[in-house]
């Protein structure tokens, strides 16, 4: 508690992207958040003034910065089990849980959890690394899932990817054989089958210790090699029972759980079957603001970083509610270092994306170039769902590469394009 | 420039709430805004890691802190001319100029040079501490005043007056004597009718050095005690002519004076007559954003403080459309320290708003506790503007005093009243 305002003091271990927005959420709450960051130009530690060098593995650093604070919560899912059952038993209050994360952490447990309890996911077959004498017996193992399932096979780790990162779909047995010739030491593995989805969907809930949840709109989230490019919230022609049904979902799997905090739930859309009731198959579980909900800062009543604040610090709830009729984000990724644009500086980039549209929200991480990096993300409120969609696809992607998909240039255009259509 | 992010670097003098907002708008923009604070715990120095501690009278001070920024700007009017001109003959860009911003530190100025520009404004007398023997004749000045222009007679001091302070109402030669008095030494003073007003508007602008400008809807602000406690926008039941030219009113000022950043100008809705033929005349201005444009941060399309930023930039301007019908800002004021809500902690009363109003957006400053002190504000959207106005007038009251004006006790409620309704 801080003495000063008697607000509370949340600390977010990780200096991500997440922690900065989260930053700037709690600015409006009063209060400030405290930041563990491995280094000082992370992306939080720029903005942030109160930051505590130290590694998430290190659990002396987190007990010490866990001292500081009133809850502890999390930038990404990669602190140790055993270090937030550390400091829970050291009276500390963390949330989530070690008990919810692992479900975030580990898709084998993940995959049971959920079969468990009766929620759809892709058929699969968890492979452990203690219960195979080595490549040879991972590959037939795949090659056997693989004629039951059907090929291609899914093939992911268990723990640790990201962003398409420890995922690969395989077509047969030869390239099972080039895969696992590549892993030193073979990992946990999770097998899936490929599931037919015509697209794949997201739920955000939030939840509190008390128990409250808030749902914000089913949207649809658009990937590329593996990596999210574009949202739109709500879901395009999503039906009413389907939305319904992902929600429910959501909420379900955050109750069960024991989630608190935001939990995002990737959904693969897919025909109606016994496998998929309401069409609806489980992905991915994220226990954490999450890209699927950056939207929600501008075209939400509550945004995603606020409402987690609530969540963890046990306030009751924001309206979920979209202020517009739809938004779309399209995520910021660093372009190619010798591509057409890379002279643009990121200040020119900006300074033509807000002369050209005056109504795109721009969210800038503050880190350092790299191809194929995450740097930010647009998001744009409107009526006309192409063309919210064309001016986040081009501002997303002028940002990222210095370049207009479409050719359009400052020096040849007088005025902006008409803004807006609220 | 910031040689990691290629963006620029804005520095903001003066450590205040409105320094705090910029910090959390210019995140979003990929920036972390340095600020010249006084003291470690003002509002901004609280949240951004990038403060310098220094006196905003002090040449040395903003010298040093200017040469570690691309631009400055204001958190308030307090900077002597001669430093901003020093900094600007010292190869530093500063918006406002001195030459703008002098408008807005000196009344006196501001009323001779807006009726130059055929401006309506109140009548006036300035009258000038060197201009007078002493307290004797200022008493005679504004009685001759109030015998020729009506009484009672408003006497501002030229510079130095915020939120009521340098400013009185009296009602005759007696009051005039009593408050003269009281001058030690006597300052410059500007005499003014008491103008038959309606109400109060604001029209705010934003205007970057390129020379575009941009206007939000003109709101409508209400005082109480000479401090603004309540704003609406847009100002209801406004007549399309009548805004129109409020807003036309505040661009030519910002052009005429060559305001760079946000222009806030303050105005009285009065009946048309030749001194006022849009039924218009301008109280006061303000140059740096502005408490009657706190709505904008949940009410538009673009906030204040960004669009601030992007007009000391030259960045081109954002939108600034409403983003639903109708938004209702209210001040929290510091309640009276032994009022019977005194010991409800502002945890626990953030706590009960959010349980009460859960789409009522919450923007506190961190300050510390003191009667009739800004704490922060409230902003709530939707289409029913009585109800806004009596969630947003709840809010902040119970925030300010820890009592809720209507009795409602959190013990009785069940559940939180249906939010929203956009």
């Amino acid at each position: 508690m801080d003495s000063r305002t008697g607000l509370p003091t949340v600390g977010m271990v990780g200096g991500g992207q997440l922690a900065r927005m989260t930053h700037q959420a709690a600015i409006a709450l009063g209060q400030s958040l405290r930041v563990l960051a491995e280094h000082p130009d992370d992306s939080a530690a720029l903005v942030a003034p109160d930051v505590s060098l130290g590694s998430h593995l290190d659990l002396a650093a987190l007990r010490e910065f866990a001292a500081r604070c009133d809850v502890v919560t999390f930038d990404h899912e990669h602190v140790p089990g055993d270090h937030i059952r550390s400091l829970a038993a050291g009276g500390h209050t963390v949330y989530p849980s070690a008990e919810a994360l692992r479900y975030a952490q580990d898709k084998a447990v993940m995959r049971q959890r959920l079969s468990d309890l009766g929620i759809p996911v892709p058929r699969y077959l968890v492979v452990p690394s203690d219960d195979v004498t080595g490549p040879d017996e991972v590959v037939d193992r795949v090659t056997a899932f693989g004629r039951d399932a059907g090929w291609p096979v899914v093939v992911k780790t268990a723990r640790g990817g990201y962003d398409g990162r420890g995922v690969w779909v395989v077509r047969d047995a030869d390239a099972v054989r080039d895969l696992v010739t590549g892993f030193e030491p073979v990992p946990d593995l999770v097998l899936e089958e490929l599931v037919p989805l015509s697209r794949e969907l997201a739920a955000v809930v939030a939840r509190s210790p008390f128990g409250q949840a808030a749902a914000w709109p089913v949207v649809e989230t658009v990937q590329e090699d593996g990596i999210c490019v574009e949202v739109v919230a709500p879901a395009p022609e999503l039906p009413e029972d389907r939305a319904a049904a992902a929600t429910r979902l959501a909420l379900t799997v955050a109750h069960r759980l024991d989630v608190v905090g935001v939990l995002a739930v990737e959904l693969f859309d897919v025909p109606v079957s016994s496998a998929a009731p309401d069409g609806l198959q489980v992905n991915e579980l994220a226990m954490r603001p999450h890209n699927s909900a950056h939207w929600t800062m501008d075209g939400s009543v509550t945004g995603q970083f606020e409402q987690h604040l609530r969540a963890v610090l046990d306030y009751p709830l924001g309206r979920t509610d979209a202020v517009a009729p739809w938004t779309v984000m399209g995520n910021v990724l660093g372009g190619p270092a010798d591509g057409p644009g890379a002279a643009v500086s990121l200040d020119e980039r900006v300074h033509h994306l807000a002369a050209r549209f005056p109504d795109v929200k721009v969210h800038l991480y503050g880190k350092g170039y790299r191809p194929g990096r995450k740097l930010g993300h647009v998001n744009v409120c409107g009526s006309d769902l192409a063309e919210l969609r064309r001016r986040a696809r081009l501002s997303a992607q002028w940002l990222g590469d210095g370049v207009w998909a479409d050719g359009w240039s400052s020096d040849e255009a007088a005025t902006a394009e008409a803004g807006g259509d609220r």
